[in-house]
C-alpha cells in the first residue's frame, strides 16, 4: 500500500476524496495530477504517484467520481463514467476543480504542473488541456479521444498521447481527428502509437477488472510509455 | 569532420563507398547501419554515427547511391532517388548488400544489429525489415512509407518510425497504411507522430539543402526522436 494524505473537497454538491502524495523531505516540487481509470482512485494510480515521487514530482490522484464510489463494482463505475462523459461542460469544471485542488496543496509548485490520465482519465487530461487552463503538459495513456463538442480554446500545455493501435474504443479515425484538433488548437503535440496493443495497457489487472476483449495489459507498451512520460516531464520541468 | 574508414564495395556493377565508424578501443560492439537522406553520405550521417559511437554502438553509413555521387547536387540526387525507388526489388538487394557489408566489418557484432534511416533512407530501413532479414530493430526518421509492392515477408526486427504529422510527402493515409502493413507482417512496431512538424526534421540544413516547402529542421522533434532512438537501442541491446 502506498501512503497518501486524503484530500476531501466538495464539487457541485458531491463529496470527493483525492489522494495527495508530496515528495518526502522537500518543501515543494513540480506537481502532477493523475486522473484515474473508470475504476476511480485505486492502488494502480497510487502506485503511479509513488513512481512520480521517486522522480522528484508531487502527485495528486484526483477523485473524479466521488468518495462514495471508492471500491464500487465495475458496472456502477461504468454508469458513473457515462454520466460524467454525458456532460462535457460539467466534466471540464470537474477537472479544473481537481487541478486547482492540486495547486492548493502544501508541497505543490502551483506554477510547474502537469496532468496525466488513464483510459477515461486520459480523456480528462485532454479535457483539462482543452479548457484553456495554463499548465505545462498533459499525457494520456490509452485515453479516449472523443472531442468535447465545446467551443475550441487555444491549448497551452504540451500534449502527449500513448495509444494502442488495436484499442477497440479508439479507432484510427479518432487518432486522425485528435491530431487535427490538437493542430488546430496550436498545441505542441505527440502521439505515440503501439502495434498489437489494445486498451488499458498500463494496468496489469486490466483484463480481469474490465473484462472486455481488447482491454489488456501490455508490459512492453507500459514500459515504453512510462519511459516517455519521464522524458516528457524532464522536458517540462528541466530535470 | 568525423573520422571514418572508407569501405569500398561493388554492387551490381556500381562502386559504392560506405563509411565505417567502429567504437574506439573495443573489440566489437552492437552495430547500426545508417541509411542517409537523398543527399547521400554527408557530414549529417557521419555525425549521427559519432553520436552512436558515444553510446557504445558501431556504425556504418551505407552508401546507397555510389561513390561517384558523393557531393553531387540536389537535382542529380533526386534523379538517383527516383531511379532506386523505381525498382524496389533491386533496392531490397541493395539494402541487404549494405547490411551484409556492415556485418562483415571488424568491430561489428554481426548478430546484434539495427538499421536507421532518414527521409529516403527511412524507406530503406523499412525495406530492410520488409525483406525478411534477421536484425534486431529498424528506425525511420521522417521516412517515406510507400509499400514495396513485393510479396510480404514476416517482419522480424522491432520497428519504430518518427514522423512529422505535417510531412508533405507522407500523409495521414500513409501512416495508417504503414500501421496496417506492419501489423499484418507481425512486427513489434511503434509510430511516434509530432504535431506542427514536417519532413526532414533531424537535418539542421534541411530547408536550404532541399528547398521544398514543408521540409524543415525542428530542434524539438530532432531531440525527442533521438532520445527515443537511444531508448530503442537500449531495449534491443540490453544497455
Amino acid at each position: 500500500m502506498t501512503d497518501y494524505k486524503p484530500i476531501p473537497t466538495e464539487f457541485e454538491g458531491e463529496s470527493l476524496e483525492s489522494a495527495w502524495l508530496p515528495v518526502p523531505g522537500v518543501q515543494s516540487a513540480p506537481s502532477v495530477l493523475i486522473f484515474p481509470t473508470v475504476m476511480g482512485v485505486t492502488d494502480l494510480e497510487l502506485g503511479f504517484g509513488a513512481k512520480l515521487n521517486a522522480k522528484g514530482y508531487s502527485a495528486l490522484v484526483g477523485d473524479l467520481f466521488g468518495k462514495k464510489f471508492h471500491g464500487a463494482p465495475r458496472d456502477t463505475m461504468f454508469g458513473e463514467l457515462n454520466r460524467l462523459k454525458g456532460d462535457r461542460a460539467a466534466l471540464r469544471r470537474r477537472v479544473i476543480h481537481l487541478f486547482e485542488t492540486m495547486q492548493a496543496q502544501d508541497g505543490s509548485e502551483s506554477q510547474r504542473t502537469a496532468a496525466i490520465g488513464f483510459c477515461f482519465g486520459g480523456l480528462c487530461a485532454l479535457d483539462l488541456a482543452r479548457s484553456g487552463t495554463q499548465l505545462d503538459g498533459v499525457a494520456s495513456f490509452h485515453g479516449l479521444f472523443d472531442p468535447p463538442g465545446l467551443p475550441p480554446e487555444k491549448i497551452k500545455p504540451k500534449v502527449i498521447a500513448f495509444h494502442g493501435w488495436d484499442d477497440p474504443m479508439v479507432k484510427p479515425d479518432a487518432v486522425e481527428a485528435l491530431a487535427r484538433e490538437l493542430t488546430d488548437a496550436g498545441a505542441d503535440w505527440q502521439i505515440h502509437a503501439y502495434g498489437h496493443v489494445g486498451h488499458g495497457f498500463t494496468n496489469p489487472n486490466a483484463s480481469s477488472e474490465i473484462g472486455i476483449p481488447g482491454v489488456q495489459y501490455n508490459e512492453l507498451a507500459a514500459k515504453r510509455s512510462w519511459a516517455n512520460l519521464e522524458l516528457f516531464l524532464g522536458e517540462l520541468f528541466g530535470e
